[in-house]
């Protein structure tokens, strides 16, 4: 029943196109989902996606446009003018999706695009969604809803519903408001199937409804939407009147994106990339984690600089740097990664900072002893010296405390400042745990012997 | 509009458990959301949440219950009599959400609260739905939907669909099937709203539905869902028979929880934990990465110790030691998080493991190539010898090219084998390439002038 994408199946659709074979491709491609047909085109060459692309219908091609990979999307309607993208596409399209497509062209084919819609409502709608911030409610919002006047009775609703209905894909709710078009509250599809129909919808409305503004910070549009098991929302203006809604399909897609860039992003990506991006792309990406690595990498140097001649003289010094160093990186990453995911999800509950740090220095309380105790079995087993092994087990303790504090103070401060706290996970904590972690273990041999 | 749990909303709540001031408690509570009470039942003490809790009418308890942690869930439960939990809970819940708060009891109190069960379709269903395994469609499905048969025209279907409505929150999609139950297709509300009464549903479902099986993996299910912009997925058995469905929002707490249970294992955790979880719970979940951590640096330690005679002589070797492990552990997170999530996300596209690995050798050549270029330069300007300088750059470039490599193949191999390639990211990754890196660097080293 689902569509998977074969090595077969693509070499049978580039060698369809290679001979210009349109009844064999059309086969192979009419009963596919948009979003399957998406998936070969961004499989396939430009030119050969060209050639599949214009076999489509209209309607199907709309859909397909959007389900593509953005740089896919881009290259093909480079090569349409504004008539044909505004008229072949756009009037094809929901107005969430609409504004999406057109966003991403250049400022002046945006207006010419935008004229040439015959729809003046559909018109009006677009340039109403690409007015709002793209991290907010407004910029994942659809135009399309039904609503019904709190003074109709269910039969008038009904009929005023069959019209609406016509462009609306899922309807979900209908939403009750006021003369001035106020948001009021909610009333279910099904309630209204089994409500007498002469009843008033004043009447049986169900008015604690959840909403959101048009500024909503869309993580905050996620949460409420988990928390309160919703599948579409409300979005509503300044003045309380109803304007559009989200759906849940639309707010998945940006948790998941959501997941994955914090995912890279602790995993030492400064960009988010995907396995099938450009070796460039991907180059590029990683190389400022590198490159933070590498100072971090060449201060350590300098420090163990300073103890050159000691380590002459107490080689085995030199042993334990990887241990301290990795320790002091892993701590880190594991305290703060916890906090940014806290501050993400709002299940850090109501403690204070200082009740957190006074948390997180437990934990690491904890581990500490339990690896530090282990080094000094292990160092005491091997016969290092009694000065060897009490500065290796200092220093993981002192380090191992030190991180878990700096890593969960970190990620806090950055929040209060409203900068985004998961650029404390990975790369930044790591390095300065690290370096720091190194400076502690030498100060603390050179008090014991060095 | 939306509510926030406030310090001062929750001292407000504790004060009035102390004097029992049970008016003042439903004017605080009476109209939140399930979920806002079940927030505040989780900050409270136990025997405070008793106390809120019996103060709710019967179906809002139901509904708070299925918000609760599942640890304060538990306690909840503990205390309650099998009768008690069948008559004022399960009764009151759609079979999805009974099933997953029966499969939480002890085996035998399960049996008991199935036998109290007064709805003997409810108690079929339960039992059914407990036999799913897990990580299947099966377990994620509610048996509560609406659906027709293909015979009867649009004027029947309203009236039965005004029967099956009453236990179904959201209607969502129509399902269509013959009289042997067998899913034949959808019809969307909307569709049955706007198409004449006397219409037989034979004459214009829509045939195409995308469904999934019973024992269909969730992942899939959630891949499934997002590719194709689904709200709702009907669930079939072997044959064929429509016999639940998935709705998004479950399928979104998936996403989540999975989503950050692969975020927490590149970060170092073994196990899945909020920052309100006890000290406890918090340095159990961090132990095993550290400890892997630590017999890491005990590895690097004797690798090192190999080395200790031509580190008295040549004590600058040691100063780069946090370099060269600290960057193969970078390279590995890196790329292997990349194939990790691509494996998830199923983005990998139609590429053969080799020509994975040849990508990535081009990648890790660009970065390899940037940086030991560097580090060459930061050498030469600081005045170390020669010999140092080729070693450090020699051994960081072999050390990048290795790290790519290795943390590309290891996750793809875990996966061919059925293994959760996650387990790649994170410590085992990171160790195994800071200890063959330090080997690398020294045998580099021994090559050149040690």
């Amino acid at each position: 029943m689902q569509f998977e994408l074969t090595k077969k199946y693509l070499g049978s659709i580039k060698e369809s196109i290679k001979t210009a074979d349109e009844i064999k491709l059309n086969s192979l491609v009419s009963e596919l989902h948009p979003a399957d047909i998406a998936e070969i085109l961004d499989e396939v060459s430009m030119r050969e996606a060209k050639f599949l692309y214009q076999l489509l219908d209209e309607e199907k091609a709309a859909d397909v446009l959007v389900e593509l990979e953005e740089d896919v999307r881009e290259e093909f309607l480079a090569n349409l003018s504004s008539k044909e993208i505004a008229e072949q596409f756009i009037e094809n399209l929901d107005s969430d999706d609409a504004a999406d497509v057109i966003a991403e062209l250049p400022d002046k084919k945006q207006e010419e695009v935008i004229a040439y819609l015959e729809d003046e409502e559909q018109a009006s709608d677009i340039v109403e969604l690409l007015t709002y911030d793209e991290s907010t409610a407004g910029s994942l919002m659809t135009k399309e809803l039904i609503k019904v006047n709190q003074n109709w009775i269910v039969e008038r609703c009904v009929l005023e519903m069959r019209k609406q209905a016509e462009e609306v894909d899922y309807v979900f709710t209908i939403y009750v408001v006021d003369s001035n078009d106020k948001l009021l509250g909610i009333v279910s599809l099904k309630r209204m199937l089994i409500t007498p129909v002469k009843t008033t919808i004043a009447d049986f409305y169900k008015s604690d409804v959840i909403f959101v503004n048009t500024n909503t910070d869309l993580e905050e549009v996620s949460n409420i939407m988990q928390k309160y098991d919703l599948v579409v929302l409300p979005v509503v203006n300044e003045e309380g009147q109803l304007i559009g809604r989200i759906t849940i399909d639309d707010v998945m897609d940006v948790v998941k994106e959501e997941a994955d860039k914090d995912y890279q992003m602790a995993s030492g990506h400064s960009e988010v990339v995907e396995a099938t991006d450009t070796v460039w792309v991907l180059s590029r990406a990683r190389l400022p984690w590198l490159l933070i690595g590498l100072v971090g990498g060449i201060f350590g140097a300098q420090i163990i600089g300073i103890y050159e001649d000691q380590i002459k003289i107490h080689p085995e010094m030199a042993f334990f740097i990887p241990l301290i160093a990795a320790m002091g990186g892993n701590v880190g990453v594991q305290s703060s990664s916890i906090i940014v995911q806290g501050l993400a999800n709002k299940t850090l509950g109501l403690d204070t900072m200082l009740q957190r740090l006074g948390k997180e220095f437990s934990v690491a309380l904890v581990n500490g002893l339990v690896c530090s105790l282990i080094i000094l079995g292990y160092n005491f087993a091997f016969g290092d010296s009694w000065n060897l092994s009490i500065t290796v087990s200092a220093a993981l303790f002192t380090v191992i405390i030190f991180a878990g504090l700096f890593g969960t103070f970190t990620p806090l401060v950055l929040d209060k400042y409203k900068i985004d706290p998961a650029l404390a996970t990975g790369p930044f904590i790591t390095t300065v745990n690290d370096v720091l972690g190194l400076l502690m273990y030498f100060m603390i041999g050179r008090m014991m012997y060095m």
